[in-house]
């Protein structure tokens, strides 16, 4: 293909993983950074900046470069109408937009989707783009998960699956066979975070390395929005709180700079590991 | 009756509201402070102090104030084979203890239960003998929920059942139809806290006083352990948050300190209101 293909890039170290992964597999990229959210160092690739609301200059890029394709990669907090900065072709679609901003992550989410494609547009998911990001089946660390582990990792998916009708986080942590953290607004990371403060306050007991985090998109989840990810960073609290390993649901989360994570996993002594859920119901 | 009812008592300031309020009720009642947990307070009582693992000295003081029947209340932190202080009574109980130490919250205290219904005592709940400190319909407060405070407590209701079956936490808050904090480990104030913190730091975005505090028994629990409760923490941490109220299933939480925190509620703004569930799988 000779058309590139759009990456929209909120925050965090994900467009510039998926811009890379697109054009090793021989896709052009153009790279549109949302201001104030997107790493400056997009502007290595073909590049727009743009403010939230610009959707005239937006469409009118898009239109030069005879893109058709785009992607919405990267971590954006939940704007506000008092952030927006309408352009023209903003403001002839803010009902459009007043719905999206209403509702749930997930709601918000395929809103986006569904008013880039009102405008024409296929919308692809970063694992299309990038499927090398995605994890498959099996550990990416020496270590793998144990018996107690896997019944953590179990329930896990269970109570994740209890929640996928509730458009709210994507991850818990449990420890044997407790749960002792489920995430919604604060993200994953804070979440794990708050597992170590816990533990250092004598608020959680629980004896050495032990609970496992455990993520997985939602049940029905459309993967080309919001799809679970995990980084450094995740490590690097799961490591803190003294958890025993990561576990991803099989080709359902992303994982960036995976050998970094597994060679960090490795020296603090985590799994890291991606496990086939059971079916929907099972 | 002439035989005192005995109030196992942790943390907090519950169980001598619940003394008191059994008092009043015409019952004559024996405390057991646990160390380290209980009010100094409990003094003002007939009592006793006693070590987590003293159970010969337990049993042995309950059978010369010939009681029978016993409650468990107030905070206790998950303890430890190490914050045992085994006496011999308690040695010989080892594999009760046990096998109680593990599982779930909602497990151990259950286990809890049995263990002293083994040894013949009768085990009541905080509401069996201070009934009056269980909230019923309808709001304290001047406020009262509204529309869209009707909705989203409709939803926390809907996720708590969701949550029943995973023996986590009794709590959510719901802002604008949106989950956006799931108690487990930390518990209901430190929950509520949390969603303050994100909205200080902008990582949820909501506009002023919005957002409800949902509390619930989880479905099919013996409201003899473990019975949902709030304090006046609650209300501080709901008014930090910026909610518009709090929400508590009628008939199935507790409320120290109920005039005082209706007063407080009614200063900050916020309805307190007991709001009946629709019945479980409605």
């Amino acid at each position: 293909m000779s058309t590139p293909v759009a990456i929209i890039c909120g925050g965090g170290g994900f467009p510039l993983a998926v811009a890379e992964a697109a054009r090793r597999a021989g896709r052009e990229v153009f790279l549109v950074g949302l201001h104030g959210a997107a790493d400056p160092d997009i502007a290595v690739y073909p590049h727009m900046w743009l403010k939230l609301g610009e959707f005239g200059k937006l469409f009118r890029s898009l239109a030069e470069r005879s893109v058709k394709e785009l992607s919405i990669v990267g971590s954006l907090t939940r704007p506000d109408f008092s952030d927006l900065r309408l352009d023209f072709g903003g403001v002839r679609r803010l009902p459009d937009i007043a719905r999206i901003l209403r509702g749930g992550d997930d709601h918000a989410l395929r809103g986006v989707v569904r008013f880039f494609e009102d405008e024409g547009y296929t919308v692809v998911g970063a694992h299309d783009l990038a499927p090398s990001l995605l994890l498959g089946e099996g550990p990416i660390t020496m270590r793998e998960p144990d018996a107690a582990a896997r019944e953590d990792i179990a329930l896990g998916f269970a109570l994740g699956d209890a929640l996928s009708a509730f458009d709210t986080g994507q991850s818990v942590v449990v420890a044997n066979r407790r749960v002792v953290a489920v995430e919604a607004a604060e993200g994953t990371d804070a979440m794990v975070e708050r597992v170590a403060q816990l533990r250092a306050t004598g608020k959680l007991r629980l004896k050495g390395r032990c609970g496992v985090l455990v993520k997985a998109p939602k049940r029905g989840q459309d993967l080309r929005v919001d799809l679970p990810a995990i980084g450094p960073r995740t490590v690097a609290a799961a490591a803190a709180a003294q958890l025993d390993g990561i576990a991803l649901a099989a080709h359902g989360v992303l994982v960036l700079q995976r050998d970094d994570i597994a060679a960090e996993a490795d020296r603090l002594g985590l799994f890291v590991a991606g496990v086939t859920r059971p079916a929907a119901g099972a």
